[in-house]
């Protein structure tokens, strides 16, 4: 089955509607930048590369109609607008990245007419979905040789299509084995609170053919102890110079237990994940999000005391010495992290802007 | 604020039903052995302490209008309902202990006449209950000792009023530092599947005046890491002679994470729960519940799709080498257990019998 998460039709920026699976897959199109910033808050559209697509594609979005001719004031609009979209959700990086590889063409223009510049804008955002929709497949085939014939991997959240344009970085790895003729049993982890687990991946898993288990998050260890997990594959928001990890609540919880079971544990994540410029897990931002979303289940049913107290992070911080390997769309990165992650992407540079 | 989770009142069992809370407090009084077996199974009473009350009082509650005189007859009536208790759940040694103790009362008894000895039941099954009142307080006599002035325990599931008579094992602990003038901070794990954390032990610590701050079992290891715990206690449901510790599924995460963090990890419970003629967790049968307590939330919305394959087990073991101590109504249990467990119950041996 083809699924397309994110895409840009009929002028305007079409996704699914994530809130609504795995009761319906319905589509939404967006017309109006505010219209992104709620999607995103509201994990209509999530997951870190679907994240910078939906970023690139906002960029645009909130300049299609500006009228003005002058440069100066057309770079000051967009530097408002992508503001806006970055105060939407602090975490992933792919978010910057796609809003800053779009403002580059902008700012790497200055000649060319507001028009022409808002057209190749528009080429980047599209530009930017090929590119994830390539690199996903070369995570798919790095990673795709880590796994055996029968291979039991643990997921967590969705790093799936539906964190990306088509294909997955994460279950990417699945997909691309499958399609080696391997039959890769998944459990999946129901991440609570918001369930991308048990939504998203065992939704799209099945959808693919994948025979995939679902699990309450505090079962994991029960499963590692029985013998049941080869290895743990997850994504990543946004990865530090030294590796450090930043992913779903419940992620590090994960890699705590695969380490004391001696179980392999990975991460798999694009180039544009990858954020140099912070050292360590202490430059991270964790977005701390509603209590709603813990003490009831979906908004709906109270689960708990209505005043409960919550805390109530997105995310949590994987240390570097607890992740085996970092599966890229350049290869797999090994420890020494600080050393390798720096040499495999001087080997392949980030394209500086341009389509 | 006063609460009783299981009595006897007017010739029944009343017991709180655990499944409207915390929206409702609500009161249910059984009087057929069948009610009582589907209270249990359902969970409207649950707790290994309280369930071992249940038992106790349902091996009366099934006899209780048996018309009978003739003795070898009444006790094989009373080996059938033993059975049927027995079928509702098989993890927690406390129900089997429940049955055992007053079934020994009527084998002890062969001379008196049925009416009496079922009398005599009754009032053992009424001791079981003042036995883990006065257990339970011992166990929070001890473990407070163990908690400093403004101590951070992270919990998971309820081990607490609702899991006993009136007091509570890991939550005892802290009730009982509480009536010392400490003021501890509680951080009570959800619990999925049915979220016993957020439905049951934040309702009644907050009621008893305890700080208690709600997380998605996922958030353990990023609180742990933050420095926000300083030690994890939990219930058991049953404690091999190694001390090997069976209790509600995701303890034994909370073990692991706990160790990696190096933040003590303590196991409280009556000396009830412990089964000296099981070696080590080998022994231990895990009980396996419905998929649909994964699939949708407290039976109600659908989180994942319909027909998705569910592990579901409702607890985990506790390898004994992650047990900074057990925390029993005859004091601390430390390491090395295999010596010290035999030691403490042999200092204080369990009644034989007999009321």
């Amino acid at each position: 089955m083809n699924i397309r998460t994110i895409d840009w039709k009929n002028n305007k920026i079409r996704i699914i509607d994530q809130t609504k699976l795995p009761l319906k897959l319905e589509y939404i199109d967006i017309h109006r930048l505010k219209d992104l910033k709620r999607a995103i808050k509201t994990m209509q559209v999530r997951g870190a590369p679907a994240l910078g697509a939906a970023a690139g594609l906002g960029m645009y979005l909130g300049v299609k109609d500006y009228v003005g001719s002058d440069w100066k004031k057309f770079i000051r609009k967009l530097n408002t607008v992508a503001k806006y979209i970055e105060s939407s959700r602090p975490t992933a990086r792919n978010l910057f990245w796609g809003i800053e590889k779009v403002l580059a063409v902008a700012l790497a223009n200055k000649d060319k007419p507001v028009s022409k510049i808002k057209q190749d804008m528009l080429a980047q955002a599209q530009l930017i979905m090929r590119q994830d929709m390539a690199a996903c497949r070369k995570i798919g085939f790095y990673g795709a040789k880590l796994l055996k014939k029968n291979s039991r991997v643990l997921t967590i959240c969705n790093a799936g299509i539906l964190a990306t344009i088509d294909y997955g970085t994460a279950l990417g790895v699945i997909y691309s084995a499958q399609a080696q003729g391997k039959t890769i049993k998944v459990f999946s982890a129901e991440t609570r609170p918001l369930l991308q687990g048990a939504r998203l991946s065992s939704w799209e898993l099945n959808k693919q053919g994948i025979e995939v288990t679902l699990i309450a998050d505090n079962t994991a260890a029960k499963l590692m102890d029985d013998g049941e997990i080869d290895l743990v594959i997850t994504g990543a928001d946004r990865i530090a110079a030294n590796g450090d990890t930043a992913n779903k609540i419940g992620t590090f919880n994960l890699a705590v237990l695969a380490k004391y079971h001696k179980i392999p544990f990975y991460v798999a994540a694009p180039q544009s994940t990858f954020d140099l410029k912070i050292k360590n897990r202490s430059g991270i931002k964790i977005e701390m999000r509603k209590a709603t979303e813990v003490t009831s289940i979906l908004f709906k049913r109270n689960v708990a005391p209505a005043h409960a107290k919550i805390v109530n992070p997105a995310f949590d911080i994987t240390p570097y010495q607890l992740i085996s390997g970092l599966i890229t769309d350049k290869g797999i990165i090994r420890p020494p992290y600080l050393k390798n992650i720096v040499r495999i992407f001087k080997v392949h540079p980030v394209r500086k802007s341009g389509v």
